[in-house]
């Protein structure tokens, strides 16, 4: 590669953080790219530093020491992530995604590239910490929100199917009863998908009494996952305490209520806003 | 947003045009953003613009008058598309892949994020100038695919399911021939997934005769939708020309050989990589 001038440089090395999240990158490795002295590339971090910091993009981890450098982390800022998940709830209260049977359409926004961008971040902020091997979802509406979450992670997805299917080579099921509807369902996962021991995030679109993910828990309880997390995008709030078959989540919304009758629906922002970081921000919050 | 230096500008300016796509940003928004004069920031695009054609990270397209602005078009550059596939390919090509029945397993490869990313960046390459209005697959394996070229082209992901579930609302549905395997199959779109007259570009993660992109095809008419193109991650060379249904797609890779009794798998760049941008390339791969 050309030497650089700065400018170039900072263009160039943002791009190259930006697309590579939670990925080591050595000062020596920017210092032979851009043939500059690694003394240069320091003031150029630091530069790019403080506008992620200051604009809200994510972190900038550096690492001192022979296995040093730098680590880009993104995550959404507070005050940010708190007006996005309103403006989508605000989204989803539109009566006319009233299904029969109190059901809401939401299929819509779940491909949405800016929901799902904003979405993904928002979960790998919520789960920055866990540094997953993997993340897990089960077909079908999830997977988008998985790959999301995954990019800004840079994790693979891992889907757990309802179908067996011949191209997974050979796979392990398990039966479970969806804690809502309280009908026996099956989901299965090809062996070779995860590695023995794997650390997963699990990511779903939307948990009511959370038989599915307690299915999924089961499921990779065979493969001797270790579940370090769960996010849902949507949780039913129409759920008594002693029916819910999980507690420990992470949702960035809550449908709180669903009137047929008077074409209501009511959304409120998830558990994950309920964490102090948020408290300064949510007097804001119009509920 | 306070006045930042033009080393802070381009990197923050480098951030939202990366995050955002195939969206026209008008140079009066990025002006009062950072409060500089239009010939500052025009500037800082021309900076911007000079890295990412050397480096290949996509286009800057300037667009005068009242409604004017810059519009970034991610692409990959050639060489390093092809250098990319080759690699996917000797990955496809390892017998530990082979499944009973002829059959490779690449689910693994569907869910690495680099994969996703790259993939998604070559079909936004090859269908940048499309301009679709959403992206359509039909569920499972294709859908990572589709939302990472979906983010890169910054539109909507529509997904046919193959059961059907409350909480699409009403679904229009057909059956259809898979054209290798002769069973008759079932696949369903919500009806308000897609606008009428909608411009699509399907994407699926494998080909063999194209019976089920047939299928979406015909689903598609349904709603009146123009489909622009059609791009599959790999295809099946084992199908007579008389047996392909479909012509007119694009493929990064085309599976040549499954020879399951000697275990040899023989894959290369597909039919995308034919293309003239290529051709001074080609000689230097390895098959």
């Amino acid at each position: 590669m050309k030497k650089l001038r700065r400018s170039a440089r900072l263009v160039e090395m943002t791009q190259c953080l930006l697309a590579r999240p939670h990925t080591l990158i050595s000062l020596s490795a920017f210092s032979e790219r851009y043939r500059s002295a690694k003394s240069s590339i320091s003031e150029d971090l630091a530069i790019i530093r403080e506008v992620f910091e200051t604009e809200g993009i994510g972190e900038l981890r550096t690492y001192s020491g022979a296995a040093g450098g730098v680590r880009f982390v993104p995550r959404m800022r507070p005050d940010r992530a708190l007006e996005r998940i309103v403006s989508i709830c605000r989204e989803l209260e539109d009566p006319d995604r009233l299904l029969p049977g109190g059901y809401l359409y939401m299929t819509d926004l779940l491909g949405q590239p800016s929901l799902l961008r904003d979405t993904g971040l928002m979960f790998a902020s919520a789960f920055a910490g866990l540094e997953p091997d993997a993340i897990v979802t089960v077909e079908t509406k999830g997977i988008p929100l998985a790959c999301a979450t995954a990019q800004f992670l840079n994790v693979p997805v891992v889907i757990a199917r309802r179908d067996q299917k011949v191209t997974e080579g050979s796979t392990v099921s398990i039966n479970y009863v969806s804690g809502s509807s309280r009908r026996i369902q099956t989901m299965s996962l090809a062996r070779r998908a995860l590695k023995e021991g794997s650390r997963v995030l699990i990511i779903d679109d939307f948990m009511k009494a959370g038989g599915t993910i307690r299915g999924m828990i089961d499921l990779l309880g065979e493969f001797r996952a270790v579940v370090g997390g769960v996010g849902v995008f949507v949780e039913s709030g129409a759920v008594g305490a002693g029916e819910r078959l999980l507690s420990d989540y992470v949702s960035l919304a809550r449908l709180e209520e669903v009137d047929e009758k008077n074409r209501l629906v009511r959304v409120r922002p998830g558990n994950f806003f309920e964490s102090p970081e948020f408290s300064r921000f949510r007097e804001n919050d119009p509920q």
